[in-house]
């Protein structure tokens, strides 16, 4: 099995364009290394989705627990539509349009920026999601765990993002195993779980069966209509089983030829899988009483009495009971289920910043998240990512209900947008296509990707008039914000490249002259290399210059100046206020009201020091004088370096922080 | 009354050299005006040490009052030597050498490193402790703050913190008045106390006088030499009162001529002022049954009943009693007191960056602190000190006896290692000096300088025993981190200076030519005038280079390049790992490889903005590259700015700080 840059594999994710790398042909996915690799978001949901439908109907009291079936199948249900209606993006865009690209292709830039926005905050919730959930997860096994699941989950951010930042590389077998693992332990356990009530005849019972649920006043004893908004705000929840859905979609450069086909086949498994784990855990609960409680609003009772144990989540319960004769099953569950669920944490860190070098390709973000030498804006990326994950698991306690609240939101935005931009997809191609066989191909694409729009649209809907209030309002307010915060940076970008751009009527005056100043604050080697250098540069006129701060420091400079011999003049420029910058701007600025014509450039001697605080220490003058040089017309700077030994640290410290970004970001 | 700015005087107390402004003969101060300017830290303190005396009697039960008057006499003696003792330095360095400049002339570096950050330390707790007892005080006339002291402490810290980053001038009259109202209130509160009680017979009563005080078990019923260790740590705290003696001292150029004789006038004017009024506070709490209690430690009773009121200071019981029949005396008091006290912590506002410079002048803080052109190095020192007090405060929940605890050492540590220097001083003149007349003055200046070495040497014993446990150690150990760290500042500077050093046997290689590379990312103004400034200064070669992150792009650019019709050719640098910053270097590094004697200049064009947002979306690569760049042997970096709009904005914003900064420093 051959080793596989997940970035290069999260790139391929968003970006969806051919890379024109020589070595693309060996990177190709077979199929049994592209499911993991994309699948592991869309499976490890499988891990908390169950559990928030039986979470929120359990305010409708013990009643409540019998529509988790119906509810599971809706779910697989939409599963089913939506990966059918990405079948046809697959096919529509080989090139791997993300929905990003398809909406802004389909419906215009503030469509594709809605996506953006909707992606971004979906980023930050797929990691907090996810992470809560593997601890919650784990502490089936890890019962210590419990009542500091904030604190876990946080620490788990920070060693993800530590990992992210100091370039750790991993290859595709990282996510296959654990994915595979998932996978096995799910399916073997649903297996096992049905093999020994079905066929054995063993009771086998949850944890939790025995314990009865006391719902919350509002919802218990309702029927009919009356129970409609609770089973609509159960659905919403369960529907987190469909995010990462749509990365298969984004990644068909990716796989082998034939690309659409085979991306079509695993897109197909993946649900295949996916309904099969979903609706097997919820069937499995339901035959062995599984029962959860939101701890808010409805709680467990024992013989009357309220019951103070937490229950563990509907994998845990579920693998404890199936495997109540065989303990490593149960740790092999709770640890593949625990794994996936970073994992799909740990992707969101490989695409923040594949997103933002999109985006900052577009003029949406700053530039240099496109061009990615810059490891700085690639640290930030991430900084910024398990920043807003740890507030909101803090903010939230790790609570996976509370948090689910705000998830979907931006996935069920992305997916509408995007079908919606299908169909205009092939309306548009309709128009033009005359073949017969391909338009009813094009037709039926069409009708798939309308009932995609219209079902996703409709649990968009769903979603929002279910949980708005629930917390899903502080979701829209942020992507309201990127949003509004994109569309300034564009503009900024737009007015930048009008005023830049070239005018081929203006006249182009050359400049006539070069003339040089050299800033001289003491007489030694960084001075002499700066006059040699500005010598060198061979400038109409060559003055020295220095700015009386202290006249005794002057006097003893103009006569080293006068014993050195030195041909270069040297002017003493008076400051009354005992400052550098703002009579050396003067003094430049006479010499551009002199000839105007003419170009100033001042060389200015540095110092390159190796350590930060060293740094503090050196230049600070020479710096200010800079920043407002530089906003004085016609002028240029030139630093001289004199590099100090100290220097070679600084030299190796930062040629290895660039190679360690090139390892990352590539 | 002519206006004279603090900043000016406070440089001078602290610089101690005559100014080289043409201007400095108007801001010559009469005696008049010279009082307030410099007395207002020193007679400041006359609120908070004899408070400071009787709370540690407390723990003696109320048997300890009966010392206070003793101690306060003894805080006077002390007072009145230490004033006499620097009556010498005034006559001796009329130049208005600090104690840093005396211990540095006459003792050597380290005792000068010693002073310098015993005044660092002690300008912090000088904030801390006046704002803290400011607050205090105020207490007194508005009970409503009791209880959020500390609260208010940090925002009045602030309030001066942002005065002072907002560069708002103070006159002399502002520091007058309050000065004034301090004396005048306090002076007159004491003689019509003393006239009511003595002459009109009235029996005036402090609010305590009623209560009874129960002390530490620890202390209560002492007597005789058992009662010693309590009594060295009342004096301790109540030399509190001598803090700022020695202000006068350093601003003797300040004054009018005889410049000496005034200075030395108007410190004896100081001492017998303070001293009157410190006697004067301590007769009359002793008269109106005055008491106070260290809450950890003593407390209040009446009637055998614990009191859970708390005592007002000592001015505000003094006022309240003596003015019990007119109120806006007691209001006239309290205010002034208060204000006195944010002034004090206002001096240090002032005199901390003028110690800086003169810190950053001799090479013990970073250079630019000297050249007070940068505002950034001035800020950060206000934001440092306000910082520092900050922490004091809520570390210490703004308790002045608390505080003063870590304060007086650092006072102390500069009065003895000055003292000692000028015991120095007069051996070293009388060994040149053969006069008799002239060997007598200096032989009585000298023992006068020898009993304030011994009598400082003392008081700082005292105060090292009795308060090192209680929190002086942590004074100490900021002085011993800040004395290191000057050290260690001036010894890299030194090391620079070594390296950077010019060696006359050197040969001075000049560099043979000049070969120009202008880093090209899009074709537009910017890079247009980057490469007419580079043609302008006629190198040996030119070229243009991009860096070839994007292929599309690229081969939009070479196409554009060629239409154009630029004469200056343009390479295609190859990225493989699409970054921009290693290519371009290695490409400039084999320039010099090839011909090692010549120089390099790459031209850098740079967007200038207006906004610092719009910086963000900037330049950052090229940044990046700049960086590396200058650790590049045998390079120069030129920026070629290009001034978009904005950049207008920008430019007044600098040029209004650099103002700013210049009214504010000078």
């Amino acid at each position: 099995m051959r080793d596989v840059s997940i970035a290069d594999v999260g790139k391929r994710l968003l970006i969806g364009r051919k890379l024109r790398s020589t070595q693309l042909g060996e990177t190709l996915l077979p199929k049994r290394i592209a499911l993991p690799v994309f699948a592991s978001d869309a499976l490890s949901s499988v891990a908390y989705a169950p559990d928030e439908i039986l979470i929120t109907l359990s305010l409708a009291g013990a009643s409540g627990f019998a529509f988790s079936w119906k509810i599971g199948i809706v779910v697989a249900f939409v599963m089913t539509v939506v990966v059918m209606s990405y079948r046809q993006n697959v096919h529509a865009y080989p090139s791997g349009g993300g929905d990003y690209e398809v909406a802004t292709v389909n419906l215009g830039p503030n469509a594709g920026l809605t996506v953006a926005s909707a992606l971004m905050v979906d980023y930050v919730l797929t990691v907090a999601v996810s992470i809560s959930s593997g601890v919650q997860n784990a502490e089936a096994a890890f019962p210590f765990l419990d009542g500091h699941e904030a604190l876990v989950a946080v620490l788990v951010v920070l060693l993800l993002m530590t990992m992210n930042l100091r370039g750790v590389r991993e290859s595709g077998t990282i996510f296959a195993v654990p994915t595979y693992c998932f996978m096995f332990g799910v399916l073997a356990m649903t297996a096992w779980g049905l093999f020994r009530i079905l066929v054995l005849r063993t009771h086998l019972q949850a944890a939790t069966a025995h314990w009865s649920v006391v719902g919350d006043p509002k919802y218990t004893g309702l029927t009919g209509l009356a129970m409609i908004p609770l089973l609509a705000r159960a659905f919403s929840s369960g529907s987190a089983a469909l995010t990462g859905v749509e990365a298969i979609s984004n990644g068909v450069p990716a796989f082998r030829k034939p690309k659409s086909k085979n991306a079509a086949t695993t897109l197909a498994l993946l649900a295949t899988i996916a309904v099969s784990m979903m609706i097997g855990v919820t069937v499995l609960g339901r035959l062995t009483g599984l029962k959860l409680v939101d701890p808010g609003f409805s709680h467990f009772v024992l013989n009357g009495r309220p019951v103070h144990e937490e229950a563990d989540t509907a994998i845990g319960q579920l693998a404890a009971a199936v495997f109540n004769n065989f303990q490593p099953g149960f740790y092999f569950v709770i640890g593949a289920t625990m794994l996936i669920l970073f994992l799909a944490g740990n992707t969101a860190f490989n695409g923040f910043p594949v997103l933002g070098s999109i985006l900052g390709r577009d003029g949406y973000l700053p530039r240099q998240l496109h061009t990615r030498g810059d490891r700085l804006a690639y640290s930030n990326g991430i900084l910024l990512l398990a920043a807003g994950a740890i507030v909101l698991i803090i903010a939230f306690d790790a609570s996976v209900t509370a948090l689910i609240q705000l998830y979907v939101v931006g996935v069920f935005v992305s997916f509408t947008t995007s079908q919606i931009g299908m169909v205009r997809h092939w309306t548009r191609l309709l128009r033009d296509q005359h073949d017969r066989r391909a338009r009813n191909r094009m037709f039926r694409a069409r009708v798939i990707n309308t009932v995609g729009a219209v079902c996703t649209g409709t649990v968009l809907i769903i979603v929002l008039l279910s949980k708005f209030l629930q917390g899903a309002y502080i979701a829209i307010i942020a992507m309201i914000v990127l949003f509004l915060l994109m569309k300034a940076i564009r503009r900024h970008y737009d007015a930048v490249a009008r005023e830049t751009a070239i005018d081929p009527t203006e006249d182009k005056m050359l400049p006539s002259r070069v003339r040089a100043v050299v800033l001289v604050s003491k007489l030694h080697k960084p001075t002499l290399r700066a006059l040699a250098f500005a010598k060198a540069s061979r400038p109409s006129t060559l003055e020295a210059i220095t700015v009386d701060v202290d006249p005794d420091e002057t006097e003893r400079l103009v006569q080293q100046w006068e014993d050195a011999g030195i041909a270069v003049p040297l002017k003493v420029i008076a400051s009354p206020y005992r400052e550098i910058t703002n009579p050396a701007l003067e003094f430049v600025r006479s010499i551009r009201r002199e000839s105007p014509r003419d170009v100033v450039t001042v060389y200015i001697p540095e110092y390159i020091v190796g350590r930060w605080w060293e740094q503090l220490l050196h230049n600070q003058s020479a710096l200010r004088l800079k920043t407002r040089l530089l906003f004085t017309p016609g002028v240029m700077v030139t630093s001289v370096p004199f590099l100090l030994q100290s220097s070679t640290a600084g030299e190796r410290r930062l040629a290895r922080s660039d190679r360690r970004s090139r390892a990352t970001v590539r």
